[in-house]
């Protein structure tokens, strides 16, 4: 490729980015480099002369902060009679890793992301890590305030229902998965058996880390039973 | 009372607060109310008509989140290669209960508080759980910029010595403390036995969390054999 070629490839690429920056989020990048690191997964790391490796973790480790206040300030002014625990767990049903990796797969980021190769595509937590590191980047690029507009303006109050939030019970499944997934633990859920008692089938699943059976719980449902071992896993976790 | 001397009893203990907060901080409070409520302990907690209870908890929610993103942004910058386990490691060691609670402890936050008594008071962790409510106070007040400011300038810059943080171990103790204290489990290290072998002292030392021994340890100093006690309790607890 000729160095002109490849100039106005990279330009095309960056003007690629720009505009669906601002399809997505309704503003146009300044500096799109740092966009573009928030997109670089760890397994397409590039290295820097001082020996570090370049990818989004840094960018996730901000982003993650500054998606913290952001949501912990909007949900204190928006609940002004509730104490600090409604606060806690509402922000925790917003920013979860599940939460965000479905907010991510919504929007398409992944669409955007470097790999090393497609499998590393398909690990759950690569989309929400995305969306961390890209508040990271549009934090360093635009400040507090700007970032501040946009996650209220276009993610929460477009893309979360808040009402129906604070009603939703939280899913002790997706705590696990998100536990071990934060862990680096294999995890699994398991229909152990099933009987049918006066008609009606009951199904025993049981949770297991690494291999170890950390509870197990019955009910007429699997969805139910997951749910009730994942209940019991948690507060073994959560024991000791 | 009359009311004009309750009057004159309320304009003069704020008047006071205002100018502590400047010596201590270096500016002067907009809204004292917010940082009267930083102050108060949930033990003295006021009711509001709306039925709920007034105290900094809500207010240390805030702070919390605030001074994460404050104390992330600033370490990125400051480490531009370092990558985000260092970060996040540096971070925790500025922003953990005990080094919180340090401090307030230094900054003399205590005079300010409210308790329902003097019990209260003596307990360890209302101290950084005062800091993080004035944070919160403050960046009501004052809005993002100006609390960054603040904590960079007056606080980290004046309290921390990074560099001797950088080199600090991560205490292994004083994460079991916190962590039995964010848990509200009760805990203690004891000195099970000692024994001297070739005329040096040797201590065994065990972890309990509510009186259950979740590992012990053997070292030449009780300090040493806690530490190592810790750090396997510590396993423990990360573990499953």
């Amino acid at each position: 490729m000729s160095v002109r070629n490849f100039l106005r490839f990279y330009l095309s690429s960056n003007r690629e980015m720009r505009q669906a920056i601002k399809n997505i989020f309704g503003f146009y990048p300044g500096n799109i480099f740092l966009y573009k690191q928030a997109f670089r997964h760890k397994s397409a790391s590039l290295n820097h002369k001082s020996g570090s490796r370049i990818n989004n973790e840094r960018l996730e480790y901000l982003g993650d902060a500054v998606l913290g206040v952001v949501v912990a300030d909007y949900l204190f002014r928006r609940y002004p009679f509730e104490n600090e625990g409604f606060l806690t767990e509402m922000r925790s049903k917003i920013v979860s890793r599940s939460s965000l990796n479905k907010l991510s797969n919504k929007l398409g980021l992944k669409n955007f992301m470097h790999f090393a190769n497609a499998d590393v595509s398909q690990m759950k937590s690569v989309g929400g890590d995305a969306f961390e590191a890209f508040v990271g980047a549009l934090y360093l690029d635009k400040g507090y305030h700007f970032t501040r507009k946009i996650i209220i303006k276009r993610i929460v109050e477009v893309h979360f229902d808040l009402d129906q939030l604070v009603q939703s019970e939280i899913s002790y499944k997706s705590k696990i998965i998100e536990w071990a997934q934060k862990s680096r633990k294999e995890y699994r859920f398991q229909v152990l058996s099933e009987k049918t008692i006066k008609n009606r089938k009951q199904f025993r699943v049981a949770v297991f880390i690494e291999d170890k059976m950390l509870a197990e719980a019955f009910d007429y449902t699997i969805k139910g039973a997951e749910n009730l071992s994942a209940e019991k896993a948690w507060n073994v976790l959560s024991e000791v």
